[in-house]
């Protein structure tokens, strides 16, 4: 571990007048002023990593605001979120579309571009949201990674850029970056560079009091190189940086910093991470820093310097384009569609032909083995579909033959062993979307959507595609018992916005759903599937998606209609049984099956109220937790599931235990009627 | 890092005859005759690692099957919860009560003590729920960390134990893993031991798939002795133990070691990983490993040995109760109600006087401060109570005056800086909780409990004390943006069993919630608390804890009642505003507080039905998702609260935005009135 020393010539210098200093102020004065008017928001690392900042965006980013989604752009993730004024005055100083002064001057009000935290808005320079720490670090992997399968496909010509992430001490303690760090030294991702604001500072006081490990080591370990500089030192920063472009393993810069750098008091002091500084702290960083312009002016000789930061890139873009106008027509076309996530012409027939398959075979399988076969087609299909595991494989049946594997140095596969590391694999999957190139897909255990939900939650928030196939998906896995067994995952996916839930109940559902997934461009689906077999509950072939309305009406009441069932999964084959039970009886009853409440919710009122029914009874069936469930079967006792824990036993056994049977259905509509 | 040699002579050595390689052919044995009954289960772990664990039974682990809860016994975690017949056949073989041959036989069926994986049985030996991955690890600092606590408090004679853990690749791949152990080597517990079994592979193949970074090198950075055995070598191992017995830090022992063992085509193969190995691999074992006993025998001359490894427990368990009895008696009841979790005599006083003090001081104030007011009454009355955040302590309110920290070599003290680090935090909760001698609690913001959930998970299923203050609570937080607004969370964690949500609406009902968390030692509670000022709701003083049955008639219709307006934390303010308005209109309306749906859940029919009300409307107003209040509102319409993601802006604005306003609350009642 040393200091860095500057590495002589480069291509690109930082400017010797105005001072990179001085370049550097106007970044925390923007910020000063910006959190001042907000009355809120946080100064102290804008401040401390301003330097860091004018090395980066003089020396080393390759970026154009003339064109801030140009595909071969760096990306820029801003991990430490609450900084969120150093990106945004770095885009204004640059001259990013939307980042005028008045856009500085909203900061943190409604509807601005200028968020608390960064909120992704790539036609803005925005490229990810940040701001639960660790995401930002874990999500720039997936971009990194993203990076080098593209170029396995495309070559250097069109694909040939660095991601670059400003992170800070909070984003190193978290476990999501301690996961995803570790597979990008795993797998090499050497055009991955770290930018870690290593202050001392945080919120509860030096950071000591909690972090004392040796990161340099810790990194080290990950197969990462790690330069440690002076993060002040404009040169030696740019110097590192000149360095890790030219590693062959991902590097973390460790700048060494002082938060809140120029502030005559609060420099070096926790108190100055978040809220404003006060009218006196303000007016002293002026002084300190020589800085005699009104709030939000930047005086024009040092605006013009930023602004030409910005030459390189925007030759860098012209030379690209032309190789990209230079490049094989039907590599334009395929690089097109796949930064567009386009799905293939024959989309449709795929999952048509696969349902007709499943219906002619009509085999009870468990619906992960239903979507593997699924996968077998559409991987096949689609490009750009990415498939992993949380070291799961053969349980998720997420691997198809023939997809290759990314690893070290060997991009060209499609399926990822993300180790057993869900938390990261989520975030990962959200880097691979934002990225654009790849539809990412990968799978564990519902049970462990747990582990993966803030990078879900960061997904939903985006709107970005990414499908979880989640398997083992209730009490039906068995004996692996309670830990494993989920109970209050489907309501607690549910209650998240933006998100689809997809419980299928065959192998011709389960085709349905994925195609559903994989058309919802604008927000994650969870693809909950059984450990255990189906039946198949769809006897005759249509072309039709008649998941697509989240609700359908599987079998209609022969009887006068005086009972719905409304089941998911597994559990509609249980609903079939019973009402063949109540029929038998002269009850009549209708089995409606829900593979996607929320899809179901976006219908019309008419079409809600046909599906559930106007009847006396209506029992809601899922071997889950009943939250969530009384919008449908309106009132206590309507609903058959689990309202505790699970247990380690045959899943027989459990269905039993549990009281979700088609005799406890049965009797539950006697029972109401009756009343 | 070197391959540990013998120490030499230890107090308690390996036995010679019978060898010790055949005490651990007995843990194979049983294992894949147990798997076999079964038909599930994990071989390819206990195969591996009979040798390590005979090592540490022998010689190092201070237990006594007499008293499996005896206070200074060491605890043993086993984090790689797939390979539990390894420990349920080590707790038969030494002894412990329930662990027969036919609890053995029961392996993985309803209501055994040998579930699929260990759950929680400490009066049999089991000390921890484990399974999902990464958990045991971290449970087990919160262990070591209460050990170094409870003896800072009563000294070596009482309290003076390790805590071993056995780990796999999977657990230290897993982030909460790297976060507990940063923790662990930050605060130096050189009494925690992990044996971790460095096979090679994972379920999706080699561990290099996916896998490839220095362990010795990371745990080094974090702080850790690292020792590095062979993993089949007894005499290795228990060097090992007493090299890290003695170690000042915590030590990891990387046990080299070969999958499935003595399988004689699975072994070394992620096939042997899972699954029964099949009758003629359970030949082939039995042949390779020379032992011709039938399923679940174990010849006499072994059982013996392993029995024996109790003896040196038993002896210092005596030698302890000697030491016990002689203690002061002062000290002696202050352990034993440490141990018991009892609250003081004058708990409850201390909850009224809060309650009639914050009614005479009549302060707005975010119910985080008044969290704050109460814990500065709690932490110097009750002495087991131990606080903590990840890295938001001025935010989250937790730290009261004069507390004192937790800090390396230094465990007196009753706050833990946990960092930035909310997963970890919440699994050495789960530990403190487990071990005894401590009641946690913590902070970060509500929506960060993402980052927690497989932690809170366990400690609801193991039926854990442990308590999360979760500020912040709403879109209320205003400017940080929806990342930090929590929207689905209150739903989430509702939806998870034995768990309560507690959202208090002002100062007083923040000590009556407090209480109540308190007194609920059968599982975790979640505070949720607010960022912004919440008025007082209750007026008049009255010692009965009001939130107790978790919802109640906070204010009576004054006109005819025709509405009940059901509200919880910040809202309940708005719906008494709402009430006020409908009352001048003529509109009867009734506000009822329901800080804890859990717990109404509880309540007879008659006293939900009576709080609720008979009327034509009842409108749910909470500032986050609708899932669950269906069950209360009856109704489409019936909800004001959120649908999508928060904003950055400040709070007044978004309520507004949001359509979360009196108004709204108004117009709600009256349309359906007119409906």
């Amino acid at each position: 571990m040393n200091i860095a020393t500057p590495a002589g010539s480069d291509a690109r210098a930082l400017p010797k007048e105005p001072a990179p200093r001085r370049l550097a102020d106007a970044i925390r004065i923007l910020t000063i002023d910006a959190v001042e008017k907000a009355k809120s928001g946080h100064p102290g690392m804008p401040m401390g990593m301003a330097d860091a900042a004018v090395a980066l965006f003089a020396t080393a980013l390759k970026f154009d605001p003339a064109d801030p989604e140009w595909p071969d752009r760096d990306r820029l993730v801003l991990s430490a979120g609450h900084g969120s004024m150093l990106l945004y005055a770095a885009l204004h100083l640059t001259g990013y579309p939307g980042f005028d002064r008045a856009a500085l001057e909203a900061f943190r009000s409604y509807g601005s571009l200028t968020a608390g935290h960064p909120e992704v808005e790539q036609a803005h320079g925005i490229e990810t949201t940040t701001g639960p720490l660790g995401q930002g670090v874990a999500t720039a992997v997936g971009m990194a990674l993203a990076e080098r399968m593209l170029n396995a496909r495309f070559g250097d010509d069109l694909v040939n850029h660095y991601t670059y992430v400003i992170a800070s001490d909070g984003d190193l303690m978290e476990g999501v970056s301690h996961e995803a760090c570790s597979l990008a030294g795993h797998l090499r991702l050497n055009r991955l560079i770290v930018l870690y604001d290593d202050n001392e500072v945080t919120i509860d006081g030096p950071a000591d009091l909690s972090f004392s490990e040796d990161v340099t080591k810790r990194f080290e370990a990950y197969g990462w190189a790690v330069v440690l500089v002076e993060g002040h030192d404009h040169a030696a920063v740019a110097a590192a940086l000149a360095r890790a472009q030219a590693s062959d393993r991902p590097t973390l810069i460790r700048c060494k910093t002082v938060i809140g750098w120029g502030a005559p008091t609060k420099a070096g002091d926790p108190a100055s991470h978040s809220g404003a500084l006060g009218e006196e702290e303000i007016a002293g960083t002026r002084r300190a820093l020589d800085w005699n312009y009104a709030p939000f002016e930047v005086p024009e000789e040092i605006a013009r310097s930023w602004r030409r930061f910005a030459e390189a890139g925007a030759a860098e873009r012209a030379a690209w384009k032309r190789r990209y106008e230079a490049a094989d027509p039907t590599i334009r076309e395929a690089f097109d569609a796949a930064l567009a996530g386009t799905l293939p012409q024959n989309f449709d027939r795929i999952i048509a032909d696969f349902k007709r398959w499943a219906i002619e075979r009509d085999k009870p399988e468990p619906t992960r083995f239903s979507s593997g076969h699924v996968l077998e087609r559409l991987v096949p299909a689609i490009d750009t579909l990415v498939g992993g595991s949380g070291d799961l494989t053969p349980a998720n049946n997420t691997l198809t033959a023939g997809q290759g594997t990314v690893a070290r140095g060997s991009y060209a596969g499609r399926y990822i062993h993300y180790g057993v590391r869900e938390h990261a694999m989520a975030a990962i999957m959200n880097g691979l979307a934002l990225h654009k190139g790849f539809i990412p897909y990968a799978g564990t255990f519902l049970a462990f959507t747990d582990y993966c939900r803030p990078a879900i939650r960061l997904a939903a928030l985006m709107e970005k595609r990414v499908i979880h196939v989640m398997t083992h998906d209730s009490i039906g896995l068995g004996q692996d018992g309670p830990t494993h067994q989920p109970i209050e995952h489907l309501a607690g996916l549910r209650a998240m916005p933006g998100i689809r839930v997809f419980r299928p109940a065959d192998a011709v559902e389960v085709a349905e759903c994925w195609a559903l997934a994989l058309r919802h461009d604008t927000g994650p689906s969870i693809l909950a599937l059984s450990r255990q077999d189906a039946p198949l509950v769809r006897r005759g072939h249509t072309e039709q998606n008649l998941c697509a309305r989240g609700a359908y009406i599987l079998q209609e009441a022969g009887a006068s209609h005086r009972a719905t069932l409304l089941a998911t999964g597994t559990e509609v084959a249980l609903a079939l049984r019973a009402r063949v039970r109540l029929e038998a009886e002269g009850i009549g009853a209708r089995v409606v099956s829900m593979p996607c409440l929320e899809i179901f919710e976006l219908q019309d009122d008419a079409y809600r109220a046909k599906v559930l029914g106007a009847v006396p009874v209506r029992i809601a069936i899922e071997a889950a937790a009943r939250l969530g469930w009384d919008r449908y079967h309106g009132g206590a006792g309507g609903f058959v599931g689990m309202n505790r824990f699970g247990a380690s036993a045959p899943a027989g056994v459990l269905y039993e235990k549990f009281a979700i049977t088609e005799e406890v259905v049965v009797a539950a509509v006697k029972a109401r009627l009756l009343d």
